[in-house]
């Protein structure tokens, strides 16, 4: 292989995270993971049903380390799925982490209240999110693949005795209706973290 | 008429939607509606009283066909007022949709708590909507007028006893302190969608 | 002191707010008070405990008159940090006001939710009005301040038996957990008010 061919290969070729930026990734996404989750379990939107494992916080330890792989991976498919926007500003990361965790307590404020208003205010939500970080298709089926793989992990679990929602919020197949927007939210703002991480190399 | 004359008056003359961006509008308005209106009776903020016509999901099918009629008349209203912004941007569209329908669920959420928080909480969110979403005095006009029709409409509704809010919030004239607030955001948010509407033609 | 040495000094003086700007503040900053605590006191997150001092509305009359000294304290500090940034905007400042009302009041209807999501979602929210409306190193010490001054004062308060929090909302020493981040976004506020009010001179 040429030089010239080397070059050209790793024009195409996607931009990889780096270990210390998956690092991130997997760090913000656990605790962000253990803060949302311990609003759950203490309004009672979840139950925990097995102990064998150690608790962190309110968590069950495995929930944080599926959160934080989770967030990982969802860069990860955001940087194979095209070249990230240039451009980095903290202010925006931030932004985004707090605006799904914002997302994340409403609903568990809202899960014992009527499903239709509190499942399209957290679809609403889900969408004032996605619009304001935009990012394009990319974006869109980083949050797409979160809305199918989470709640379909969270069924599992449930399946599992793992787990329950409250019965006041498990109507989709055993977990909560606002599951995917929230999930989709979530998608979307690790694309755009991914992103960032990506910029910021330059910056 | 001489061309030149003709030309002048094309000038001068308001911009009108055309038959299908009045229906985009119409058809906007009442799945809006409807989602709203489901929020509202599935909480139990309002209650049909009436069922003399058919229903639509949750909703009296003459209501979903009022906030359409609505949408497209306010949408007229606010190329009446002056030429319509330039630039066009789906996702501002998508945006402002979303952002009134989940001002419109908060209202459900919030229609039995405290009313100052909750009337606060609706009118600050409408001001921020309106101050994103910018536009100026047609802008404005076109909130305020939704603000006042609407609800007299609904006072009206009331007063035929075709439908009834709570009576933890009925306290303007049998309806909502917080509706002139949802309205005035849903009257911002529609003058907003007909400039883009405009705008599409361009792009 | 020659006429350069005046000029420098000009240069290097901080800006200071006039008196009518100093007015425009504790105005905005009493009402604004009026109107949260309002909220506060309906909801039975508050309760006063003294009524030695007149009312207003829902208010001992010190309660405003505080929160109004406090807006105007905050825009000096805030120009005592460093030059302000330029640029006028109504809306901006608008939103600004509406944006800290806003969660002034969700404050209210969340005080006896379960506190981790409550508290939570007050977070986040403060957290994106401070990367929403920007200004560094200043507005995060004017955010600092205030979340560390108004929650002692009113620990104070607590202590003198005026006034006390809900027990569902008093585990901050008597105060309630989320008041920090309440005041720390009433802090940014009210330095990027400061800013615009300087802004507006030249406009």
């Amino acid at each position: 292989m040429s030089a010239i061919e080397r070059g050209r290969l790793r024009d195409t070729a996607p931009v990889r995270l780096r270990p210390g930026e998956l690092a991130t990734l997997f760090v913000i996404g656990a605790i962000g993971g253990l803060i949302g989750d311990a609003g759950h379990v203490q309004s009672g939107t979840t139950v925990y049903l097995d102990d064998a494992t150690p608790f962190v916080w309110k968590s069950a330890l495995w929930f944080p380390v599926l959160v934080g792989l989770a967030t990982a991976s969802i860069g990860e498919l955001r940087l194979w799925l095209g070249p990230p926007r240039p451009g980095y500003d903290a202010r925006v990361g931030i932004a985004a982490i707090a605006s799904v965790l914002a997302i994340y307590a409403v609903t568990a404020l809202v899960h014992d209240q009527a499903e239709v208003p509190g499942t399209t205010l957290i679809v609403m939500l889900a969408i004032l999110v996605a619009c304001w970080l935009g990012g394009g298709t990319p974006a869109i089926i980083c949050g797409v693949a979160a809305a199918a793989v989470g709640p379909l992990a969270e069924v599992i679990i449930v399946e599992l005795d793992l787990a329950m929602y409250s019965p006041l919020a498990d109507s989709l197949f055993g977990v909560a209706l606002w599951l995917p927007a929230l999930y989709f939210a979530f998608g979307v703002v690790v694309a755009r973290l991914a992103e960032l991480l990506v910029a910021r190399r330059a910056s």
